[in-house]
């Protein structure tokens, strides 16, 4: 399973490595870690991370959009979201953590779908497009190929879904055992929401 | 508050992305990511970080101990122990995640102590010191200056009971709730133990 990895300048650090340490756990996995124009990264709590850029990665099964301080500007930001649709059709599954929802947005592959985000942007995020269904409380959603997820920590769990819906429940279960986290399993069950 | 994160080659991503993560939502917090030679380390989960030499530290709050699978050969390479116990002295704070409290063990600093560390490899920790009174069941410890936590998603709650220690408990869930997390904050409560 190749896991493609979509870094840009103040993207959520465990956004990124709640899904990675889940994913990690997953026979033969590879990580792709990628930038729209490749290079070195930095996250919003001081991680710098070389990246390859984004044209370089040919095909893979996963791409992971988290979200961040960076997404406020990266939305407008034509250059990126032309990357990004560029992106988007080479990866069987896209899963995106928080405000990647919002970036997600911008390249109309959400549009007429359900999604999420976190709690504390949600009224940006869905101010971002109204041709998304966007769902206030759920911890993550799923349709089709793309999984959306609301804030950091849920995308731990979107993880482990995805992992079950894949694979099958007992190895998510297993993973979760294996990272001793406690997994919030069911979508809808929403703690943040209100 | 200065956080030093020691890192080492496959090292655990979560173990030390948990523990950032909640650093980060704290006022005024700079990372120095750094390892016993300095240069580029390689956690098990493909990512490569670029670090500084663990000699360039001079005085920080808090070190950060993650485990993972290169804890195991760590425990019997002179040179990093010996590396690792010029490093704590220079820290005012030490916590570790998972295994890494094998590493702390083999300074000496945990001795008379209690530590815990993750359950899948806690026949293998206990084995490397018999003088650290280690504790099955916990999802982490304190005492005085040293944390310990268990496995991997324990290095969050961990970390959320550290915060609350010094900065007081609202604080620490204002963190909890900013990063979508349900934070076990009872230390003695282990899910995992059993």
């Amino acid at each position: 399973m190749h896991v493609a990895v979509l870094l840009f300048d103040e993207f959520e650090t465990l956004d990124v490595f709640g899904p990675v340490e889940v994913f990690g756990k997953c026979e033969d996995v590879r990580f792709h870690y990628c930038s729209i124009h490749g290079g070195a990264v930095k996250s919003s709590q001081d991680l710098t991370i070389q990246t390859q850029a984004a044209s370089q990665i040919s095909a893979c099964d996963v791409l992971l959009i988290p979200g961040g301080r960076g997404t406020r500007g990266l939305v407008s930001d034509s250059a990126f979201i032309a990357g990004l649709k560029n992106l988007c059709p080479r990866s069987r599954y896209i899963l995106t953590v928080c405000t990647g929802s919002a970036l997600l947005g911008m390249t109309g592959l959400l549009d007429g779908k359900i999604a999420t985000s976190n709690k504390r942007s949600f009224d940006w995020v869905v101010s971002t497009n109204d041709k998304v269904s966007w769902q206030k409380s759920a911890r993550w959603t799923s349709e089709g190929y793309i999984y959306t997820s609301s804030g950091v920590s849920a995308g731990i769990d979107m993880t482990l879904g995805f992992v079950a819906d894949l694979f099958g429940r007992s190895l998510a279960e297993e993973i979760a055992d294996h990272i001793e986290y406690v997994w919030n399993s069911d979508k809808d069950e929403d703690p943040f929401a209100v």
